[in-house]
């Protein structure tokens, strides 16, 4: 089996039917070039993005994923993305990867090639990197201001806050910077004080046994792990709560960890330097669960 | 002649020898695939650009925008680019181009293919709009929060503010939002009111014959065309000034600009819906100005 998927996707109107998807996809080799420099989303990161996870032939939470692409690009002006189209092309790499192991799954729909016709799509298919030790043993967390307002998305919608979009150079040299002060990642803090997301992940708290997260507000975005583990947490009668959180009560949480599609549950153990409580067992709980086929 | 040049380049490190650089581009049809989807540039919008005018066959202040670049690059913690190469890579453009009318000459630096061991960089030339509507009778102006406080940039680096970055989604964003408000383009204001840039421009204003433009705090680009018609102003013995520039006085200018490499100076005829006084006769002489061979 091909370790690596990559289909390049003729978008489909929404509404179209999906009945003869497979003429719109073209397999390229990912060591090739497949995309022109008038590409938008090169230009100008100018289109949205999802990061799936397959695990043992199975993509998890497709539906969640292909939902929030959506959104994204109702928020970017795009067209509104033909799911039955993705869902259909996420089926064939998902048939070609191993039926072992765990892959990175990334789905892309960029704005197109500039003063060109039409959005254009691909979807490549990756070995996820190890993640056996952020699982097992957890990161070490520093907070980084983002700068804006945790109330910014409903006062300036162009900022595309709630978005999952290209232009994402921001969030990689805010993981630069954690690097650079001795941890493993970041919690972005609002410039009013507020926990928001990391640059590649969600935050959850638990204080007093309440599994807290952020709400979403419009300024993050809506994690598709969070809400899976928050479905699973609910069922196994256990209470959680979306809600602004101010960032000292980062200090006074009993556990925090931060969520994402391929890394899954990652337990929080030192916050800007100081210690944090690592619970292993229920992080390993999650993973359990984050592993299992979910959709 | 083409009208359209495209160069791979092969980025060389910043104290090469640039003797030899020929072989380092590489020329493509822009209509062919040239580049991988495993792009960090098409990925996360991680990379740095310029946009720098070819007028009647001479490049504009290369040499300015080609600091800006390694400026960027700075901040961006990418490898410092041979400036050399680039001015190389120019030249050959320019000279491919036909001697007459005005091009958008576009140079961008990529952090590279993901896990790639090198940046990935091209240069890319097609011919300019028309933007003798905009130089000539001006453009309407609306303000756009920024979400940022002016002083964002000190507080938070890894927000690349100072940076030309391919992350330019909300800033085409904004655009649209300017458009669907009856406007052409956009100023953007920090949350803590002060007049910041536009999304692809610079802002200047004339109170009581003084040239003002926003103090380049980090959080603004600092404009390369801003600052050869300072030079040029202050060559003629005109005051000019940079500052901080609380919003208020966008209502009490005598004129308001923006200006950019290729549409150049365009003054601002409304502003949020108010009529602004369109300083015809000075407009002209900017654009004569910057429509000369510049270095």
């Amino acid at each position: 089996m091909a370790s690596t998927v990559t289909l390049l996707i003729a978008p489909l109107p929404a509404d179209a039917p999906a009945d003869d998807v497979d003429a719109t996809f073209h397999e390229v080799d990912a060591s090739e070039p497949a995309l022109r420099v008038g590409e938008l989303s090169t230009q100008r990161g100018d289109g949205i993005f999802e990061t799936l996870a397959v695990v043992d032939g199975h993509a998890q939470e497709a539906q969640a994923h292909l939902v929030r692409l959506r959104n994204s690009a109702a928020i970017c002006e795009l067209p509104e993305p033909n799911l039955e189209q993705w869902h259909a092309a996420i089926r064939r790499a998902t048939s070609a990867l191993p039926s072992t192991g765990e892959f990175a799954l990334k789905l892309v729909l960029s704005r197109g090639v500039e003063h060109g016709p039409a959005p254009t799509a691909w979807l490549h298919a990756s070995p996820a990197a190890d993640f056996t030790v952020p699982r097992e043993q957890g990161i070490r967390v520093v907070t980084l201001d983002r700068g804006l307002a945790h109330d910014a998305a409903a006062r300036a919608p162009w900022l595309l806050l709630g978005a999952k979009t290209l232009s994402y150079a921001p969030n990689m040299a805010a993981l630069r910077e954690a690097k650079r002060r001795g941890a493993d990642d970041t919690i972005f803090v609002s410039s009013d004080g507020f926990v928001m997301e990391g640059p590649t992940s969600s935050v959850i708290l638990r204080i007093d046994g309440v599994y807290s997260t952020p709400a979403p507000s419009g300024a993050i975005l809506h994690g598709t792990t969070q809400q899976s583990l928050f479905e699973h947490l609910e069922h196994a009668g256990e209470r959680t709560e979306y809600r602004d959180i101010p960032v000292a009560e980062l200090a006074l949480a009993d556990a925090v960890w931060l969520v994402s599609s391929v890394r899954l549950a990652a337990g929080v153990t030192a916050l800007d330097g100081a210690s944090v409580t690592f619970d292993e067992a229920t992080t390993r709980r999650f993973n359990d669960y984050l592993l299992s086929p979910r959709d």
